[in-house]
């Protein structure tokens, strides 16, 4: 079983996964760059990997060909659902069974399509999908927070190339997300004002770092970005949980992400990156009770955060926290915009 | 001249540094991979950089060859040095001149040899080089922390093959510092002793971890190790300051350090790495009067990080701040540990 592990240096914890199987002596031989014999993720491989938890497939009994979504769990996971939830110290440090979930949604059964290369229509089954896997996951009450991403190519992490992206349930709040979300209640608190919504606004009035806009989606670059290219994908009217959109919110949201991914997809050439979902976490503790973001209604905003992966984290940034970023989100901004694609 | 700028959400400042000449037209191109007609690192081309600043020559003028050890400053700075340091608030956020320094260490005139070849008294040279630029850099009151960091290969974030590491000064303490100094002085106030030396006598008595001890240094991997093969080189006795060490101390240290590189270029093929020097902060604030960190000789203890590059940070390590590690630091350290070099 895999072990999560606290530095208490650093105040952070890492997720010890030997079960993903890379031995000492797997490295170093360079990852395995997407070059397969026969893909587990395309129709009538459905058996190579673990059965099917969700799929939206017109018709068809599980696990069969012809479905348009599929959501399998991974082969090879981080986190584990079976277990208890323990967690004990150990010398200096303190360690917890990985207890979790990890698990791949399929975009498309086609090999060679990437999630920008789809019709919105199918971006929005993609999107219901996401949805619910997150309503289903809430229900386990061992699980704190769930995080939907997706790494595009080889540098940006993905080891089959395949477009899917993963869903990881932890049983604790991850840092970035407890600074994000505790920042939320405190200017809430302070201002009875959602931030993310004071930011929107000020964006939308300054225009410098949209992208484009729609009626009830903008897409922009973050004031301080750390990569070249960085993305943000927000509802313009304030929403804290991407779970409860309606199918025609996803369906207008499918539309702004199409726009998003093709744009970056034929302006910078396909480059690898990753995004991650920003939503609410559950609002009970383990035992069912209110925790301490029942009122995350009126404080956060949830969103999507785009890094294109064209230049390296290195030393610096590992070592400081700081990151330099070369190409200005102004720049970047009216780069995108103005491109013809 | 760079911007740094805050993000109010995620609690961090960027270094937005357009003069590092990375037009949003220079991508999609890949980054340089050290393919180069003429090294501005190596022998006779002194004058292809900027005006050094500290070099250990036996004889000869500065600025031509014959020098073991150069540093010079960085031809695309993140940060200058002239200028006033001045920060003001913009809408939601808030922004501050780029003011700092950037400067490289350059290892060796050899082009062909890496610090992990260099014989321990070449080391050593190196390290003083690096004393003397902390020791200088901490007259300048405006900066706040001082980073020595090494990317080593391209996937590291090197442009440049020639053997160099950099020294990036800068004018507020960095996420990354300040939780780790905070951490050690808590520590210390609570329990009058040194959290890390703490950790160094566990990790000794264990010794799952540990894989070489020497007199005075010892090379273990992190029991949290974000990443496959990390390692970390503490001094075994309580020393808070890299920049206060002897002449001998630094010749010791050198041969813990070749260990360290050239076990690890043999045992894993020379991977990519990144390696950070973590000491002591400057005790004076902007004024000249002590600062926060004057008790840090107490509570503080200087040390490397080594992060070797043999996995990418994905969209679930940037998204959380999770960190899911597949190769565990127990059998990391007893690969290393075992390997004949």
């Amino acid at each position: 079983m895999s072990e999560l592990r606290w530095d208490p240096l650093k105040l952070h914890w890492v997720i010890i996964a030997t079960e993903r199987g890379r031995r000492p002596r797997d490295f170093p031989v360079e990852a395995e760059a997407g070059v397969q014999t026969s893909c587990p993720f395309c129709y009538g491989n459905e058996d190579k990997t673990p059965r099917e938890i969700f799929a939206i497939r017109p018709s068809g009994a599980p696990n069969t060909a012809n479905w348009q979504v599929r959501v399998v769990p991974n082969k090879y996971p981080a986190l584990r659902v079976e277990g208890e939830l323990k967690s004990r110290g150990y010398g200096p440090y303190d360690v917890m069974d990985g207890i979790g979930a990890h698990e791949i949604i399929i975009e498309t059964p086609d090999h060679d399509r990437g999630l920008a290369d789809l019709a919105p229509a199918e971006i929005t089954n993609v999107l219901k999908a996401y949805r619910a896997r997150f309503l289903d996951l809430r229900q386990d009450r061992r699980l704190r927070y769930m995080v939907l991403f997706k790494n595009h190519g080889t540098r940006a992490g993905a080891t089959l190339s395949h477009a899917h992206s993963q869903l990881i349930a932890v049983p604790l709040t991850p840092p970035v997300a407890a600074t994000e979300l505790r920042i939320c209640r405190e200017f809430y608190d302070a201002k009875d004002r959602c931030i993310f919504c004071d930011l929107i606004d000020f964006e939308i009035s300054c225009g410098d770092r949209i992208v484009r806009e729609f009626a009830n989606y903008v897409i922009m670059t973050p004031y301080a970005s750390c990569f070249p290219f960085e993305l943000r994908l927000y509802p313009k009217r304030h929403s804290h949980d991407f779970a409860l959109l309606g199918d025609g919110d996803l369906a207008e949201l499918a539309v702004a992400m199409k726009e998003m991914l093709f744009r970056l997809k034929t302006v910078l050439k396909d480059p690898p990156y990753n995004f991650i979902l920003h939503t609410a976490p559950p609002t009970q503790d383990r035992l069912g009770k209110p925790n301490y973001w029942t009122s995350i209604e009126y404080d956060y905003h949830w969103h999507i955060e785009l890094v294109p992966r064209l230049t390296q984290i290195a030393g610096f940034e590992w070592g400081t926290g700081f990151f330099i970023n070369p190409t200005s989100p102004e720049d970047a901004a009216t780069f995108l915009r103005d491109a013809e694609v």
